[in-house]
């Protein structure tokens, strides 16, 4: 079994108010994604960065990296692309630099039957469903709905396969999961710690900086 | 037309790690409920505050009290109770500090012509949803869907409705406005900023106390 991390590096600074790529972002004396970086490195045999095509000249220097293409999913497929070797596959998003060991390992164990294992946590908001007037249509069960993350983990064939469609449909999709879904993959979900926030705006920094300051 | 404002302030303090009611707990020099109190006051004819029967020696000197009931919405209606005058209901969640005055103000603009109006945000999350056993059902479109905040803002007379029914009824609901949609009623929703926080755990508040601070 070969372990692949792939780490989706793509997304712009802009709400960050930053001039580099959003992975690129200094948290704690490091680049965003090199904190999840060292804890996929930390697991898997080999880690591929698909960073932002724009950003040659700021590449890492550690380790493997490809040109990210089109849409969140497109990067994924040609971080694959690069790993022939690859059987199960890590996937898992640069603006997520919290990320546990633990967790990692938690999705990779929970593949055993199944093609997919995603981090994910329960669903506290209460949500509606509106039309595009804004009017609600109905209050859904909150109790069956998770909110994912990543970590998501793969069988890598499987994966391969479910990203092997039209740009416009990899560019739809909001996960990997559900392409594995919607090609008939059977996923599950590995309860994940609330604090594995994804960093969008400048808030969630200043949140990420509490949160590493509090760990030490 | 009577505006009568309700402050929600029945949780417990446990998952902020304090000794006290959650509405009671300082953020910024002040009671978290206070800081919605303030706002409240300056857009309604009268606030009421619901607060846990347990805590009569910290009742606030500033406002109606009542001693809210077994749930959240039964709070709501003990309050209400309170304030037969009401024509228009505005009912906030102590929780939810960083409320601002042009929020509450779109939100009671809104009731034009339905009964309710909620505040709201797109979700930005992908959701799922799971059977029992965790495994992935489908992942659903959430360009249709808003995580609800408060305030949430009601015809009182239709709320008041909605709110006769059984306690386990208003025990199961999780939101205000989910009961006045079973009693058939109209609810829109209004954009609100993510800003809006809920503070549930002590990294909440933290993360509040920074907005605050970057408010000045």
């Amino acid at each position: 079994v070969s372990v692949v991390g792939v780490i989706a590096a793509g997304g712009s600074g802009e709400r960050l108010g930053a001039s580099v790529p959003k992975a690129f972002v200094v948290l704690g004396g490091r680049a965003l994604y090199e904190w999840s970086f060292e804890v996929l490195r930390g697991v898997c045999d080999r880690v591929v960065v698909a960073v932002p095509s724009e950003t040659s000249d700021l590449r890492p220097q550690t380790s493997d990296v490809v040109v990210g293409g089109a849409s969140r999913s497109a990067s994924v497929r040609n971080a694959l692309a690069a790993a022939p070797e690859a059987s199960v596959v890590v996937v898992h998003d640069a603006a997520r630099p919290l990320v546990e060991r633990d967790l990692v390992e938690r999705c990779i164990a929970a593949l055993d039957g199944v093609d997919g294992a995603i981090a994910a946590a329960p669903v506290t908001d209460t949500v509606k469903e509106a039309d595009s007037a804004g009017r609600v249509v109905r209050t859904l069960d909150r109790s069956v709905l998770w909110a994912v993350q990543t970590p998501q983990v793969f069988r890598a064939d499987v994966l391969r396969r479910a990203l092997d469609v039209d740009e416009s449909v990899l560019a739809s999709a909001t996960d990997d999961a559900s392409l594995v879904e919607a090609a008939g993959g059977a996923i599950v979900l590995v309860e994940a710690p609330r604090e594995n926030i994804k960093v969008t705006t400048e808030l969630d920094l200043r949140v990420a900086e509490a949160m590493l300051e509090a760990r030490c």
